[in-house]
């Protein structure tokens, strides 16, 4: 019997979870993270959220640790995952299409300045902006990280009518999508674009990399999205930036410390919209067909797509 | 000279209007709707937003009105108008692409549930959804009023990868869009879609269309963008389906008296978005170059387009 532990949703997920695989794959055992009954020297597979520290190197016959997320800093961060298993991120149609409609709702919402209306409704003040709306033609809209989220948000935001460049670290060609790549392209791409979405991963390299300099960069009026992960904005550049109009909005779904505390002022920020780590979250229905899916493969010898790479750290 | 007055941003928009025309035209002499010193017998044109009834009448010898706005009932409302004078209807790109930026931003707003996430902000709260997100593919728009704005609005909906069904009184044929028509099809169209984007023209036949009944009929959750003008939609019915769960959400940017009172329940319902009348907010620069256009194509005795045809009622 092959054995899957899951730390995904906590004890009240799983009674889901086993539905859902006794159906996609008969044969797999499904054990909770922290059932005390699991030797962990007989745990084939693990699908993880944020595993404790220590837990995943106690596993040593584990053939692959499924990341229920699409990033996998959560499991990195712990010095003792073991690196010579298979490490997989995940994957499936579902995450990418919700990733494509937060970035899409975020670049509205900046380019018709929604955190203005926001304030007049709070205010029950008929608020109009001054002068005349952008128009989505005229947003230059920048995606950093062209991964398997960035490359299909910067593609979808170029058929929604957008003008939109890409930054990577290695050079891409995507449909739609001016490109450019490593430390030389940067500046030309910061230059490029008024509003920018960052989809890095969250890597030694890419942290702490959007600094109060990136954001004065950009054309104005300048806007952000992250939706990468929070220590890529460094936090106080973001506020000061902000606050001395160098950035006009920003749409902020990732956060150093998650759920952002109560003490934040991004909270209570006129021009900052705030969502709790949601853009793409994936049903578990759609999670634990990835997962058998890749699963399946991984037992038959296969190879897998989304598999980590440490020299490029994601 | 051919004498044109403008009602439209007070005296205060009047040097930019001249200034703008004295480009374009250099031949019209722009006048403030009330500067005492123009004889109302001599005016040849009156571009206007909302004209104090009996004031158009007395302009006897007017070759054309032009309404500041898309929609004409701010001026058809006045039962002096005259109604011998062609009344054309604003035109041009520009209003267009805002309304279809401003019901892409609403459309997204409800899909994702961000009134949500606004509340959670305004609580400091990390509020999550409860279940993931539907995607954009699987949400079912319906547009009602396939106009000069509506047919745009519901293609843009269908390339940005919504299912999209549109509603008029006559039937269309759209790219990508199903279209149902008249009053036998209009059940049917409901049936069809989560979310109603109300794009018709303030009419006898449209005032107070949209009733709690026509709202039930949406699938769930059922979703309402208004952007027609206020009294499409009941309010109280609009009301009602709010706070028993007919309805989800509802994004609404025209009322029945604008500003919207600070009286009103909208401003703080937590499942509405509130904007200010400011969907399709056109540049004077757009819109002086299409009165232009317009003027110009009149004067030499040619047909334009947009002109309000009383047996439609816009």
């Amino acid at each position: 019997m092959v054995c899957l532990v899951i730390k995904q949703g906590g004890p009240a997920a799983l009674p889901e979870w086993k539905a859902l695989f006794a159906r996609l794959m008969p044969r797999l055992a499904v054990r909770d993270w922290d059932d005390p009954t699991v030797d962990p020297a007989h745990v084939d597979y693990a699908l993880v959220w944020k595993p404790e520290p220590g837990r995943l190197a106690k596993m040593v016959n584990l053939k692959a640790i499924l990341s229920a997320a699409v990033g996998v800093d959560h499991i990195t961060c712990d010095p003792t995952w073991p690196k010579n298993v298979p490490l997989i991120r995940m994957g499936g149609e579902e995450p990418v299409m919700q990733m494509e409609d937060y970035v899409l709702w975020a670049v509205f919402s900046i380019l018709r300045d929604a955190t203005t209306w926001r304030v007049g409704q709070q205010d029950k003040v008929w608020t109009r902006q001054t002068g005349p709306a952008r128009t989505s033609a005229e947003m230059k809209v920048g995606v950093m990280g062209l991964g398997s989220l960035g490359a299909p948000v910067a593609m979808r935001l170029a058929r929604a009518g957008f003008q939109v460049s890409g930054w990577a670290r290695h050079a891409k060609t995507l449909e739609g999508v001016t490109c450019y790549a490593g430390t030389k392209g940067l500046s030309g791409f910061l230059h490029a674009c008024d509003t920018l979405v960052c989809l890095l991963p969250e890597t030694p390299e890419t942290t702490g990399m959007v600094t109060y300099d990136v954001l004065a960069q950009l054309r104005k009026p300048a806007g952000l999205i992250n939706v990468g992960r929070g220590p890529l904005v460094v936090e106080a550049d973001l506020l000061r930036a902000l606050n001395d109009g160098t950035l006009h909005t920003a749409v902020l779904d990732v956060f150093d410390k998650e759920p952002l505390p109560a003490s934040s002022p991004l909270w209570t920020h006129p021009r900052v919209i705030i969502t709790p780590h949601a853009a793409a979250d994936s049903s578990r229905p759609a999670r634990a067909a990835y997962v058998a899916s890749v699963i399946e493969a991984l037992e038959q010898g296969k190879d897998v797509p989304l598999r980590y790479d440490p020299a490029k750290g994601y």
